[in-house]
Parts: structure tokens; sequence; C-alpha cells
């Protein structure tokens, strides 16, 4: 029954690249923009199948084009493109998509990090840092008027995006001086082929525990929030396919009350459409497949402040985000094809 | 091919009975005393399960006796005894093993706590309060020749074990000024029939986020090592059936470099038969159906040290440790049957 | 985020009653009712959880009614309802809301086996046997006309949905002779609290070996359909929580090649919104959370065919199937809501 | 704690070399022999990972020895080989072991299949055919007096063990005259790095629907049993790591009575060390991590027999099987070590 025609709702509002389609973000974001009432889905490329069915490689995604070699220089008949390619190799496809007027957002880190030395660090040489200044930092519910007026939205890294937003409140009102943040995640954010079976399943391990390339990232944002304090960021590997949880451990200037807490939190994100405070801690599962980021924050009785997020990390943490970015840059509503 | 005598090697040095072997913990204690070359395994019993065999509730054990109603009165020939009952049942069983003359382990937590205050605030109403004095904490690692002596060792709790093991050095040096401890446990903690299979299946969440038991556990130890700091303990559910990790986060006194952590941790472990340092994290898969506790400890550069243990919760955590009290207190070698 | 109000498109076509909504399949019902465009869902009820809000007990379903203790007398405001009791206690509550002239989906065995006697040896004394001759057996694809003129629609069970599916084309044009079905299972078919994690975990386990109620309900249709064959059905339990495969061996009458095989299916299918008809073999993962069935035929060039179906035995094995014949029933587009 | 000796029980009775221990069933005979208290581990090698040590690729089986690259003119300083290669490379391998007078236990299956055309169809061309007349073909249960007088043992694929095991007390009756298997297996089966997590993950699919190499295995032992009948295989992926179920339905020959097959299967297996007859239908849970088949018979009342099997795939189905063949050809009591 898959229709082999788009269910759109009138004229689109815009046409639409996916390049990279074949990884787990890339194919996501296409069925995103697939079923999407106001965004025509042009073209899906990968650069090892073309040829491909993606209904093929991702049944339960059911789009039905064919995988195309990507030319950038034939992308000008789109409005904008989602690129989901490794770091490194991202960062020319998007030069070369925004000469073309292509409104981009990016899946890869090329353009997350401010730091020239940050990122050399973490993953080499930079290409096309021209493009860095006119680049948004893609989480949403902080940087919502730069986004809408972007025309290249980086968007964040998975545990980034679930750690931002359980901190930024505190953070925000200089409540914050040392956080401890422990990640889970499961194996859809190490890429297609990336976890053999058996390795990880019935099993749970720590990995990155001598530095990992999303610390920075969360540094770099909590600092820009007002707090540059001491952080440690180690994350886990999960048995299950999709769904990431950050738990924090904030010391605070000053003790802070449950009530206090949670009127706080209420503040920031009582009109987020994807953000829901929860008076239990959230479990991943009620996350899948969604674009919500679940959060429960909790004052431990002991001077410590404890946040809980939960994300889908294929939709809020990487896909699903990148539409609400891109409903933002083209002027639709910003919940449209997430429900 | 079950064979229907225990394989035992020469005499017993201990005639055993094993209380509430329905349940993980104590099918497993009864399964580990099956197979060990030195104890008999006289009885099994359990509340509700009396006539079944436990092979039949438990294949892969393989322990071929019939569960039988428990008779205190009739303890009296054998020696030694694990009781896996749950809290506030188990004391009033163990006091009767013990008016018996059997030397008992319990892995309850009826024996645990020593601040009376404490016990009641967790669990409740204490009964054989005098029984107390005379009760080791089974920590094998940190008591081994109080629990050679003792006629009453209360097992410690999964987390606990593994939260000490992973601290202990620290706090015995005086190096701890604060600890957030990040625990992950299997759902074979929460005992037989605790956890239905589509909640958990896919999911992780914390639990237990405003208190749990296990934190005075871990607490009191410290304490007794030196270290009473402020302690934050999170607990999360993890969807697989045995293992567990817990991670350390650790505000020192003085900054300590890899190379002196490595030292300071050889120092108190090379000589243990059950804990196994490591150069990388570990997974729980590596330790799954074993005695083993395999711990990384390792500096972040950012003024923390961090320490990461893996057990697999039925054994060290429970059963595994139980034997090796039992083995101590029988005069036997510490790993008989455990490996 | 979760919507207070539900998002209807225009003027409901029914106002809709679940009742029995705390268990799998009623929780699903309700969501799937909850964002139809065009029925309202009026209220959820459950016999034990009454005063719980259905999203605390299914947070990923987001339905925010809270659940009601089902007043059968006062369901004459709706026009429709979906029961999800178990067998049994079933048969009663469908036969009062058919008094109050409320057209019923039910999803217990109550009316689906014709012979009494097999009904009752498998299930037990029958209440509401005078309903049993106007109600229609709801597996859509085959008696799509029927149910859109029924009052009373007895929904088929999962197992019988995906191996009739498999097996009809055949069936129907007098092929088959004999007929072996293997089929597996998640565990969300057992019910809420039905499995224990532990148990089920890493294991596969066949059951039902000495009969299975859902034996008699495939061997109905396919003698409906013109197969008096002799037919094995074994039940297996697949550690994943939803999704179920049916794997059949079928003695033919004549051999079948391939593209004859092909062509019988294509000529039953082809139009069918919900039956995928696939080259490879169907994983359980590709139908999760969809309506579909997706089924591949092959000959063994043994002179067997052989025929695989897989559904998600939540959705097309219920709740969806609910929705689907509910549809129909109201004179709605059969795909309505299930997109 | 891992011991950097052997625990041997006196002089070993052999030397062994374990070729290919980088892959799954290599590292796991090569553990089973390094705990097996008469065999002495004296080099285990792979082709792509030498210098490596074994325990820290595999840390739960705990072999401390070193990786080496396989030179098998040196190998003559060891009386038995266990080789892990994958069908095509072992067969050189064996030769060169054979010429050293090495005893060799072969995991490929290079030396299975007695008709060189059915080899050349599932693997291609065959090396060294000279050895086949003289390899056995070691499902210990059938050739065990063959096995015992062999220098090369052809191990037997995991599905063809259960497979075989389940159906030989029939075929050997004449009584089989058809047969279906519906086999599942874990995914360990298919090797090191050959199953993404996500693509498996909460999934299910048959496969190898065209033909699977296994059935002509299958075929050729249960016809030098007497069944030369049509037989029908389907294997299916589980969602686990280890474990293998195969469910067997039969059409005899003359209808067979509930006790009738009970006796039958016991007159063949009661003195087996390593079959287990089951009232019950076994799990593969009830197997795992031992040599164990678990066998369950029974009559459908339909005129078919029904048997079901369950086995771990990298134990009875690989090198647990490879060591109760070992223990044959060495003289040893078959099940040393296995328990």
């Amino acid at each position: 029954m898959s229709e082999l025609t788009q269910p759109l709702d009138g004229e689109p509002a815009a046409r639409v690249l996916v390049a990279g389609a074949s990884g787990f973000t890339g194919a996501l974001a296409a069925q995103l923009v697939w079923r999407h009432p106001r965004l025509e889905l042009v073209r899906v490329t990968a650069r090892s199948e073309a040829g491909t069915r993606l209904d093929s490689l991702y049944p339960r995604y059911r789009v039905p084009l064919e995988l195309e070699e990507l030319d950038v220089s034939g992308a000008g008949d789109c409005e904008a493109a989602i690129v989901a390619y490794p770091h490194g190799a991202a960062a020319p496809v998007v030069a070369g998509l925004r000469e073309q007027g292509v409104l981009v957002v990016d899946l890869s880190a090329d353009f997350r990090l401010r730091d020239p030395k940050e990122y050399e660090r973490w993953y080499g040489e930079r290409s096309a840092p021209d493009l860095l200044e006119g680049a948004v930092y893609g989480l949403t519910e902080l940087h919502r008027e730069r986004i809408a007026a972007a025309e290249l939205v980086a968007n964040p890294g998975c545990y980034p995006t679930a750690a931002i937003l359980a901190l930024a409140p505190l953070a925000a009102d200089g409540l914050v001086e040392d956080v401890v943040i422990d990640a889970k995640s499961g194996v859809s954010g190490a890429g297609r082929g990336g976890s053999d079976f058996v390795t990880v399943d019935e099993n749970f391990t720590p990995y990155g525990t001598d530095g990992h390339r999303h610390e920075p990232e969360i540094a770099q944002e909590l600092r820009a929030l007002g707090a540059d304090v001491p952080l440690t960021f180690v994350p886990h590997l999960l048995p299950i396919d999709q769904g990431e949880l950050v738990s924090c451990y904030v010391r605070t200037a000053r003790e802070l009350g449950g009530e206090e807490l949670a009127e706080l939190y209420r503040g920031r994100y009582d009109e987020e459409p994807f953000v829901e405070l929860t008076d239990a801690p959230p479990g991943v599962r009620d996350v899948r497949d969604t674009n919500l980021c679940r959060i429960h924050v909790t004052a431990n009785g002991n001077g410590r402040t404890m946040v809980f997020a939960a994300i889908d990390n294929l939709w809020k943490g990487a896909s699903g985000q990148a539409i609400q970015n891109l409903n933002l840059m083209l002027d639709l509503p910003e919940t449209e094809g997430l429900k």
C-alpha cells in the first residue's frame, strides 16, 4: 500500500532534497519530509547506494523513491536541503548547496563548534570555515528567532540536545556551579553498521571516558547561557536501538527547593511544543518515535539538583529537530509534520 | 543428564540449607551450593512452591531437589544456611536458625544497617534486633577477617557492593569530598515477577529519585572507611536480565593523576581474587555469570575522579558473594566453587 | 505538549467509547480513536484503574483522558464502542451496549467461533449466545461487505489474522491439502502484566503445543473458504514486545510455480490498502506500529508452497483492524486514521 | 584475577592448538580447552588479529593468551587442533595440520558433505578432497565409535545438530514420510561482525527461503538413517545472541501415540549425557552456555508428530560438540570439561 505519490496538502512551501539518505538519520529525515503536508521531497541521494529504492533499505519508512548520486550543481531546483553526511564530508556539500542558494540544515558537526581549535581537536581540519559565521546552532528552544532567519543551521548532536535542554533553565539563571552529565544512548546513534549485535546485546558500558566530541558542544552552549563551569560528561551505550537519557547532577549556587525548581522550568518550557515536564523520571520508551524531550527536575535534599531528560536520538536528537528547524526557516508552523 | 547426586569432592565441609530458593537469588545460591565441591546441599525451601522441583522452575540451574516448606526447628542437621527472604520476613527465620546453632548468610537487608532509625525509615519495624550486634556486613573485600569469625553475615545489597568497591580505595585514603553515584541495573534485581516485559523492553528509566534504600547502606560503609561526605545516588533500570554498572563521579580533596589512581587501586585490589582492574571501561557482559567486580578508574582532567564498576547483580551482588562469605566462615578457600 | 482537545477534522462521524482501555489493545484503540480525524473519543473506561489518566499509564499514546468506570446504561450517548475485555467478561458488556443501540467492535473471542461446542471447549460457557448470529467475523479483507452492514463485529485474534490472510488465496482456490502453521509472537499478545522480563528475555520457546484457542478460529475461516483440511498450528513466544510472524507450509493439490503463486496473491491483494506482497521474506520490524500485513509467498521446489506473513499483533492483529472495521461500519474511508 | 597459568589436573592428555580463535566459535573453543582439566591450550591463532590478547577481545572467556599467526609447519608440537576457519579457507589448514600428524576437529563445512556436487553447489570448489574419505561427521550421538577412531572430524552445523537429533529416533525406525523443519537461531551463528544491532533488534525474519546450506547436511544424515524423504527447511533470525530452536513437523508412516513416542525417544537418548527429554517444550534459555540438547516430542492428534529441540548454537551447535568429539578422539571421558 506504499503510496507512490506524496500526500501533500495543497501547494508545497518548499521543494526539499535529502542528501545522505541511506544512513539512519538521513532516512528518517527523508520520511519526515515525505509525510510532511507542506514539504515536497524532490530527491534523496546517497554516496554508495544510488539505484536502490529507499523503501527497500528501510521498509518501515515507506518512502518509494530511488536513491540517486548527489549532483550539487543541479540542486538549485530545491529551496531547501537536509544534509546527513559524516563530519568532514558534510562541509563541502553544504558549501556547494549554499552556493546554489539552497537553505541547509546540516546534521553533521561541521558547523556546530564556534571555536576553530575545538573543532580541529575533535574532528580534524575544517573546510568551508567562511560559512561558520552565518551558521546558527539549531537547538530550537534556545535559538528560535535566529534559526528562523538563518540560511544554514547546524543541527545539534543528540547528547547536547538533551543535556542543554535539561540544564538551560538553571544555566540561564546563573545557578550552575558544577555539573556531572551521565548520558546513555541507544545504538542507532553510532550510525548504520556501527554496532555488532552480539557485542551490544545484554551489555551496558561507558565509552569515551577520556573525552567525547559532544562535551565541547555542551560546554559552548552552557557558556553562552552564562554557565562557564566545570563539566563532566560520560556517555554509555544502551542495548536498545533508539532512545537517549541524560542524568544531570548539578551543584547549584544556592539550595533550590522542589517548588522553585518546578517553577523555573515551567517558566522556560511551558509554552514549548516539544518539551514536557514530568512528575516522575522519564523513560526513553515514552518518547520513542516522537520529537519530544521529557524533563524531570528534582532536588535531592543534599544540596544537589538533579535533572533527567529523555529524547529519541533519531528524532529530537537529529532528524525531528531538523524538520522543526526547517519549519521555522520556511515560516511554517514549528510543529508541522511532527505530530 | 541432570545428575541426581551432587558431585562432591570427598567429605563435605558443611551441610547447607537454602531457604527461599524459589526466588532469583535463592535459586542461584542453591545452584552454587549444589555444584560446590565441598558443600552439601541438604535442603531447599520455599514459602509458596513446596512440592515443586527446583529444576522445573529454573531448568538452567539443574538442581534436582524438591522445594520443601521450611521447618526451622529441624534445621539443626545443617551447619550453615543461606536465607533469601524479603526484608522483614528474613529476620525471624535467621533468629530461628541461629538458635539451632546454624551459621547464616542472610541476603536480605535485615541486618545490614547499624542505625535502627535508618532501618526503620526504609524498611519498617525491625525484628530480632539483638542479633544485629553480632552480624557482620558481608562485603568480603572490606571485612574478610570479621566475616571469617562471624556466625551471621548480612550480605550486602547489589548496588552497595559495586559502589563501595568502586570507592573504597579513595575513601580509605580520605580523598573523597563529594560523590555522585549513577547506578544502572538489570531487572533481576527486582525479583521474580517484578518486571513486566513490555514495560521494560526497549526502555531505560531512572527510579527511586527521591531516595533509595541502598543509599544509607553505601553511606554507612563509606563513613566507616572515613568518608562522611555528601552522597548522591540514583539507580536506573536497564532492559537486560542480569548485570549492574555504577558510574561514580568523585570530587577529591586534591587533584589525582592517572598513575597515582592506578597505583592506589592496585595497592588495594591486586591480591583480590574477585576484583579486576581494567584499562578500559568495563561492560556488564564481561562479568555475566561470574563473581567478579571489574573496576576502571580514571581522572577526567577536570579535577574529578571517575570510577566505573561492573558486577553481575545476582552473583557478586548477591548469591556469589554469599558463597564467598560462606567459604570464609567455614575456613574453605575463598574462591572454592566460584570459578 | 499533550493537547487536551482532540484534533478533529470537522464534525465527527461518530462519538466513540473505548471500554477496557487500561490494557494494551484497549489503550491503543483509545489512541487510534483519539488521533482519528473523524471519530470523537468520548470516554475511556477500565475495570480497576478508574480515576487514572490514560497518558500516565501509557505516556507514549498521549491520550489525556481519565479512565472511568463503565456505565453501560449511560452509553447511549455514543454511536460506537470498542470493547477490549477478556473473553467471558466481554459478552455481557457487548450485550448491554447493543441494547443501547451502540455499534460494537469486540476485541475478545466471545463472538468469533460459530460452533458453540468449540467455544465451550476453549473458553467455557458462553453468555449472550443470541447475539452470535448477527456478529460478523472482522477479518476485513475477507468480509468487508458484511462488516460494513454489521452492528457487532467480532474482531479476529492476532494469529488468525496473519494466518488466514497468508492462506486465503490458496484456500479459496481449493489448493490447500494440508497445512503447518509455525507462528511466533511478541509478548504484548499476552496482555499487560502477562510476562515477566527475566523469563522472556533472551529466550524463545514454543507453547500451547497440545492445542491453542486460535486453531479452531483459523480452521473455521479456512473451512468457510473451502479448505477443510488437516491443520497443525504451533505458537512460539518471541523476546520482543510487538510483532508477529506466521510461517505457513502448505502441501498443495498440485505443484504451483513461483509466478503462478505471485499472480494468485496479486489477484486477491493488489487492491488491498493494508496488505503488501513482498519479494523477500518480511520482518516484523517492517510492520511495527502499522496496520499492514506483509506477505511473501514462494515455492520450495519440493512440492510445497511456503507463505510468510508479518503483522503488528497490536495493530492489524487487534486495535488497528478494529478501527479499520469501525471505519467500514460508519461508512468512512477504510484507511482513515490508520496511516 | 585471570589466572595466567591454566588450571590443569595432572599431566595433560593432549597439547591443543585452536586456529581461528578470534571468531565466536574459535574463541569459545579456546576457552573450553583452557578450562578443560586434561587438555593443554598451547596456542591460539588468528588471521588478522595476531598480537592481541584473547581476553581483551573476549573478556568473559578469560583466556590470557596472545593471538599468533598460524604456522602450520610448526604445529607438530600439538597432538590436536580445533580449526575455526570459514569454509574454503579451512580445508588447506586442515590438510597442513594432518600432514603434521595433528588430530583435527574442523568447525567449517569443508568436510561435512559427502557428495562433491552438493558441496560445490553450496560452497564452491572443494580443496583437499582426498581428506574427505577419512573425515567423520561429528554428530557425536550418531557416530560415537567412528569419531573415537577418527583423525579428522567434520563438526556439524548448528541447525543440523538440533534437527538431526530431533529426528533421528523417527528416521532410524523408518517412520518419517515427510518433514518440515522451521528453525530459529540467535545471531552469533552469523559470526563476528555479522549482524548490525539496529537491523536485528526487535525484529524477527525468515531467511534463506530459496535454499540454505544446512539443508543438504540434514538430508544427508537423515538419508543415512534411512529417511530419504521430502524435506522443507527454513531458518529464521532471532533477536538474541545465543540459542537455537528447531520445530519439526513430521508426517509419519503410521499414527504414533504420545507414550509410544516417549518410549522411542527414551530408548535412543536415555543414556546420552547431553540430550535431555522434557515434558514441556524447551526454551533456548534453558540450554544457554551448556552443551545440552533438550528435546520435546509430542503427537498433535492430527496424525502429525511434532519435535522441538533447543541447543546453544555456540556450544552443542559448534565448540561444545567439538570438545565432546575431541574427548572421544583422545580417549577421555566424553563429558570432561563440559559440565
